[in-house]
C-alpha cells in the first residue's frame, strides 16, 4: 500500500535490533486519516469472506482495529494482557511471549465475546515471529469461531512469522511488508 | 444521551464496590455504531473550540478516542502506562493512582507529540475519582498546550472528579452521568 510505504519512508525510525519506531503515526501519535484508507484496503481484501467480528489486541491494534470494524459493520473485541498466569473468571487465555519486551504474558478474552458462530477477522498493527497472532487465532479455535483471515499494517518480512502463517493455510494480508531493514535504508517487498 | 444510558440498563452489570461493567459494548467488545454515535456527540459539544488534538490514555480510551479524532480530523495520542517511575527518554511523565487497580503507574507521552500549539480534546471512557483524566491535563499543560476540554463516556456523578473539575473551570462532558448505582437500580443524572 503505497500511502503507508511512504509514510514510513518518510517518518519511520530505524533503531538498533531491528526495531522500526512508527510512533509518529501508527501507535503512539496516530493519523486517523491513514487508518483510514488502510481499513479501506483491508476491507476490500476480506469483504465477503462473512466476516461478522474483528479481534485484535491492547494497545496498540485497536485504533486501526476500530476503523477496520467500522468498515465491515461489526463488534470489536481486544484481547487483554494478564501479567500473571493466574487468570480467572470465564475467560479464554492463552500465554504469549513478547520479544520486544522479553517476558511472557496471557492474553485473554471474555468467553462471552467470542463464540463458535464467529467469523473473525484479527487486526494488529505489527506482525514478526507471529506470537501475538498466534495468540489471537489459538483464543478463536478455542471457542470453536473460524479465522477468516489476518490484516496487518506493517510485517517484518524478514521475520519468520507471516511466512509460517501463510504455509498454515492462513490468508495474512499485510499492507505493507518490510524486506530489509538497516540503519540507513530500508526496502519493501513488491 | 439515550441510546448510552439505555444501552447501559440493557447490558451494563453492577457489582459489589461500585464497579459497572460495559464490557459487552464499551470496554472489551466494542459496539462501533455506539461510538460514532457519541463521537457525533461530543463533536457537537466541542466544534468550534479549535481543537486540533486528541488525548487520551491506553487502552479502553483508544476506540472512542479514534471515533473522535476522526469527527475532528486531527490527530489522536494515546498516553502509555508505565509501571515503574524509571521513565527515560524524551517524555512527559506524570504519576498516577489506579483506584481500579490499587496502584501507581506513570502515564507519558512523547515530548514530539505534544507541544505548545496543541488544543486539545482529552477523551476516556470513564470517570470516576478523576486521577487519570488530571493526569492528561497535566502532560498537556506540562507541554504548554491548551486543554480545551475532556470528553467522557460514562461518569460516575456519585464520585468527586466531575465536579471538582468543573469546579476548576474545565469543560467536561459526559455522554451518561450515573447518578446512583445500587445492585438492582442504576439512575442517571438528568
Amino acid at each position: 500500500m503505497k500511502i503507508l510505504e511512504d509514510k514510513i519512508l518518510a517518518h519511520g525510525r530505524v533503531l538498533p535490533g531491528h526495531v522500526l519506531k512508527v510512533d509518529s503515526f501508527l501507535n503512539h501519535q496516530i493519523d486517523v486519516k491513514l487508518l483510514k484508507a488502510m481499513a479501506d484496503e483491508l476491507y476490500k481484501e476480506f469483504e465477503g469472506a462473512g466476516v461478522n467480528k474483528i479481534l485484535t489486541v491492547e494497545a496498540s491494534g485497536i485504533a486501526i482495529a476500530t476503523m477496520v470494524a467500522d468498515r465491515f459493520d461489526c463488534p470489536l473485541v481486544f484481547a487483554k494482557k494478564h501479567k500473571t498466569s493466574n487468570v480467572v473468571g470465564d475467560v479464554y487465555s492463552v500465554p504469549v511471549h513478547s520479544y520486544t519486551h522479553n517476558r511472557d504474558y496471557n492474553i485473554i478474552v471474555s468467553k462471552n465475546f467470542l463464540t463458535k458462530e464467529d467469523k473473525v477477522l484479527i487486526i494488529d498493527d505489527f506482525l514478526a515471529n507471529g506470537c501475538a497472532l498466534r495468540g489471537l487465532i489459538n483464543l478463536v479455535e478455542q471457542a470453536g469461531g473460524e479465522v477468516k483471515g489476518c490484516g496487518i499494517a506493517i510485517e517484518k518480512g524478514f521475520q519468520e512469522g507471516g511466512a509460517s502463517l501463510r504455509k498454515d493455510g492462513y490468508k495474512v494480508c499485510s499492507l505493507a511488508i518490510v524486506e530489509n531493514m538497516t540503519d540507513n535504508s530500508l526496502t519493501f517487498r513488491k
